[in-house]
């Protein structure tokens, strides 16, 4: 058996060939430059994945890891990072480019808590819950071992949480604590006051560039990542409360701040704990897997699928 | 097989004699008057189950419905509408005072919730939510028919969810949207406006005055209850994002208000839903089981319990 692993995300799209122990015997990755027209974000994945496919084999399944709530349906609609995208068969028009193979697509946040679960920083916690804080924020949750999803497959969007800011207006989870978000926070800070920041010699400031500022040690840098942290530990509170995890597993290019962003948002979670006892001295982890995460969840996820039908 | 079972709430206690096919054969209440001393407020408890327990007989099981996430543990702890009770061992002391019968508690929200999914209006409903909005905010949450309580026995705290509100400070939903919020949220619309309002003819106004006064179209207190509802919604949005329920079926005595309330939670809901597949024209039940419905579930779930040890 050999599965060809698709992780198609907001900034980065990574593919992968396994052989049916799951080891990982080719990767490639590029931008996914998704405000690119459709036709062409495509073709570039799908010119992607050829690169990994040995010349004259064909794999024997596909799995894709896709934005939003509604992947497992083979479709791209409402996701975040996609606004523009509506029911895509992203599934099928991958399938039939490798010549109608077997293709299933789930949700990224669900592929990566699988994946965490069964083979990275989440063995044997129950519940699991996955965190993923990059150009969006997503997640998965693992209950006894398995994926849970809800009535319709939709459960746990944590990014979509929803806060009246400063300002009165609502603002989701997503747009307070991503990386997306904290180049925006930075931006507005720039512009509000004279403060003096590293960050004022570059034209245009993304979250990447205010991790770096911060982890140089620029205060305008450091208080964005703070206030940031402040918000993802409000939504930590929110995900404890409901669920008492035993983990909470974070991946996601945020997360590579460490303690930087994640002792503000522990800090907000425990100041406002109604009980001591929902905390543990393990229940924040950093993810195992790295940046591959989400595509060892879906090559897993499609083996079981292969597995189960055989 | 005889149960006595005890609801003891913020507001009221509830006791109630049940035979094995949980028919309710007698019942009674009383105030909890929470504020007197433990001693007599738990000396009432029991003076009141006394009146139910048949002259000669002797209950084989007790069940209780206790606030706070730690209920199942026996002790009342953490409990918003008993702030000052720390770890009291409320199922020793009752399970002494009739003759040391097996006893336990659990969390009124999860027994509410197991009685709803098994007799009332979520029958069947997977994901099945169970919301009470009365002096404060609690829950319970049934997946594949069984209660799911989380790593310590500690899930489903809605009422904790954490809000800013327009002060910019932190409130929990249950100072947003319970009774006891909508008194409060009233007290403060009168002290600092002049608008006319039916509620400024009473010295001291609490969330049913407000609710009353709603009803009969007083412009103040539908906008309090408007105010209400729309921190309701988020919760429910919070929910609806993470669990993708069937039903999230409520109860208390908040939820008497219907759509006075329902109607802008309803709203702020389906306002903010990523996509309207959360919904359904079913997914926000009023509960079926009315005020016992806490009494039915602590009956319920000891019943389980001792049969499972036979």
């Amino acid at each position: 058996m050999s599965i060809l692993s698709i992780d198609f995300g907001g900034t980065r799209t990574r593919v992968g060939w396994f052989d049916a122990d799951l080891h990982l015997l080719a990767r490639d990755e590029t931008l996914s430059l998704v405000q690119d027209p459709q036709a062409v974000v495509i073709n570039r994945i799908i010119d992607l994945a050829r690169r990994v496919v040995p010349p004259g084999e064909k794999p024997t399944a596909i799995g894709i890891c896709g934005p939003g709530p509604e992947a497992y349906t083979g479709l791209i609609m409402n996701a975040a990072t996609l606004p523009n995208w509506d029911r895509v068969p992203l599934a099928q028009i991958i399938s039939e480019a490798f010549g109608g193979v077997p293709t299933h697509m789930e949700n990224d946040g669900n592929l990566a808590a699988l994946a965490e679960y069964h083979m990275g920083a989440g063995k044997g916690a129950n519940p699991m819950l996955y965190l993923t804080v990059s150009t969006g924020i997503g997640g998965g949750v693992i209950l006894d071992g398995r994926l849970f999803t809800g009535w319709r497959g939709l459960a746990f969007e944590p990014g979509h949480l929803k806060f009246p800011a400063r300002d009165g207006k609502l603002y989701s989870l997503e747009a307070l604590a991503s990386g997306t978000a904290i180049g925006r926070l930075a931006r507005e800070r720039l512009a509000e006051s004279a403060e003096p920041s590293i960050l004022r010699e570059f034209p245009a400031v993304d979250g990447r560039m205010v991790g770096e500022a911060a982890q140089g040690g620029d205060p305008l840098a450091l208080d964005v990542i703070q206030e940031a942290g402040h918000w993802l530990g409000l939504g930590f509170l929110a995900l404890v409360h409901l669920f008492n995890p035993q983990a909470i597993v974070l991946g996601g290019s945020v997360t590579k701040l460490g303690d930087l962003i994640l002792n503000p948002a522990r800090q907000t979670m425990r100041d406002l704990l109604i009980t001591p006892l929902y905390d543990g001295p393990d229940l924040i982890r950093v993810a195992g897997l790295g940046e591959d995460v989400c595509l060892i969840g879906a090559a897993y996820h499609v083996r079981g699928l292969v597995q189960s039908n055989e």
